[in-house]
């Protein structure tokens, strides 16, 4: 696949400082110690890929006519997001998010779970405002599946026995829900017709899948991932990704590496360098390599999805966005 | 006030059941041990009274008409209200709600998180399903508020620099914002004219800040509140709540009884023998008796916003509801 820069980012910069500064406006709250810890989280906040998925994915329709229920939408998304990472974080206690101290190595659990509710609330508000009970029923669906996910992660914890459909099941509610909703609020605000609104969430439920797949290889080659966390932190967490299940297929259930991955996700061993040599022991199996082909596969079908957007630019620039979620491995 | 029991919860009962159904329904998990652990949770809850509130609200306009929507709104807002109960056990760390060990006692924060996060999803997508904008707005704007007060309860905490105009707008957001939401989204569903609408909300909001004045006293009296936690509760937490403003207008600053009052609520002082010797000078103050009478007055003013209201037994129906606000400390 040859890479065309057409830098989406560049192109739709304008819209998307719109939707930040929604998000900015949403996170202010009475209180200054948080309105400075939310502003730095919301700030922080990475590339915005869920508000440009859902504005590209009006982008080939009735575009400009909605814009400004598209930023609102937008920012609620995004605000989602947030939320949910916050929430994530309290789970995980982690200290370190996006480069940043998360709120949990700063405030209570209390007052982080209090503020990720505020966070929910506001992006509930701004669905509300896009005043679609169409989007709100999109939205609403999106949280439950995200919700589910993560107490299907948090279950599946510590456990051999997971297959590659419980592992998907499980990514799908945690990552590629929100992605999948984005693409289906933004294609239902700019009014595609119904086959093109199907298609677009396809797009976002596969390319959701490659991103989090693509998430899971890099905790184990520790490529871009964000500071702080080691090299295989989701085994030592007890979570069990694709690459490892992979790793497992390739070897035998009596065997001593089946017994080190038992071992650590267990957490019955926590020494380092054991973890360490298991980390890159998975690394040399192949197990990656396949990881990543499943990646690309999904990437290509999210590709094959948008075939139908009429636009050719809009459909270079979706397209640029599904290669995106790829690149940070190569 | 004389008190006729006309047993609006008997002349409710069938709808309420199906309102119990619809919420038992949405606490259905994949995962046997939290199915199990909700489903006591939701069935243990209490008299449903939220969803009676937004039931009677539509009862004098198009009620039947409406029922099935009105079950529905009323079951999403039991659910909100069961989810924040949850987060906020957790914040308190509280181990017994409802006289059941909270969910707190048995699973991990984490998890407590996330299963009150997907009640909240649930609750959303029951808001949703009512296929209304106007109450999905009320019901975004409503978790806003819950949290807004929820975060001032905290940022309140220990300080004794507090007015009744702060306590009132903390509770407001805390409890009195679901009663007035309720009784705003049930009018509204039952196309209750604008007016009415804003008459029931305010029914909803006064009656929503008698009720939790009346659970602050009962937090000092120690009558029918929730086993397990001792009286004096909310000073030992450091909340400053109505019954203690009122004590601490009656001495002065620089007295013993101020002083022991800011070691108890800053948490200098744990010592039970102390505190519950602060508890019964309180009593003993007149400051309870005072903060009786406010709630009294808003449960008046609850009363006089639905004489708007025109079907008789509607309103007798509503006013019963408010009573019993003032019914637990008689």
């Amino acid at each position: 696949m040859t890479l065309q820069r057409t830098d989406v980012f560049g192109t739709m910069r304008a819209d998307l400082e719109r939707v930040n500064a929604r998000v900015a406006q949403a996170a202010e709250v009475d209180y200054p110690i948080v309105s400075t810890l939310l502003g730095d989280i919301v700030q922080a906040g990475g590339k915005r890929l869920r508000p440009l998925i859902l504005l590209l994915a009006a982008r080939g329709y009735e575009y400009h006519e909605n814009l400004s229920t598209l930023i609102t939408a937008a920012a609620g998304v995004e605000l989602l997001h947030t939320a949910s990472l916050i929430h994530d974080d309290t789970v995980d206690r982690a200290a370190i998010r996006r480069g940043q101290p998360t709120l949990n190595s700063m405030l209570s659990s209390g007052a982080v779970i209090l503020i990720g509710d505020y966070l929910f609330a506001q992006s509930a508000m701004l669905a509300a405002a896009t005043d679609s009970t169409r989007v709100v029923a999109v939205f609403a669906a999106t949280l439950g599946d995200i919700c589910n996910g993560q107490l299907r992660e948090m279950f599946d914890a510590q456990r051999l026995d997971q297959t590659r459909e419980d592992y998907e099941r499980r990514i799908y509610g945690k990552t590629a829900s929100l992605f999948a909703g984005a693409a289906e609020m933004g294609s239902i605000i700019g009014r595609a017709p119904e086959p093109h609104i199907a298609a677009l969430r396809r797009f976002g439920t596969d390319l959701g899948m490659a991103f989090q797949i693509i998430d899971d290889v890099l905790d184990l080659t520790g490529g871009t991932r964000d500071l702080g966390k080691p090299a295989g932190h989701d085994l030592r967490q007890g979570t069990v990704t694709l690459p490892t299940i992979l790793f497992l297929a390739r070897v035998r259930a009596d065997s001593p590496d089946w017994r080190t991955v038992d071992e650590v996700v267990s957490g019955h061993t926590t020494d380092d360098r054991q973890i360490d040599a298991l980390v890159r022991t998975i690394r040399i199996s192949g197990a990656i390599d396949e990881a990543v082909r499943v990646a690309e596969a999904f990437v290509a079908s999210a590709k094959e999805a948008i075939q139908i957007v009429p636009d050719g630019e809009t459909r270079d620039l979706l397209g640029e966005v599904a290669e995106a979620a790829l690149h940070r491995v190569r």
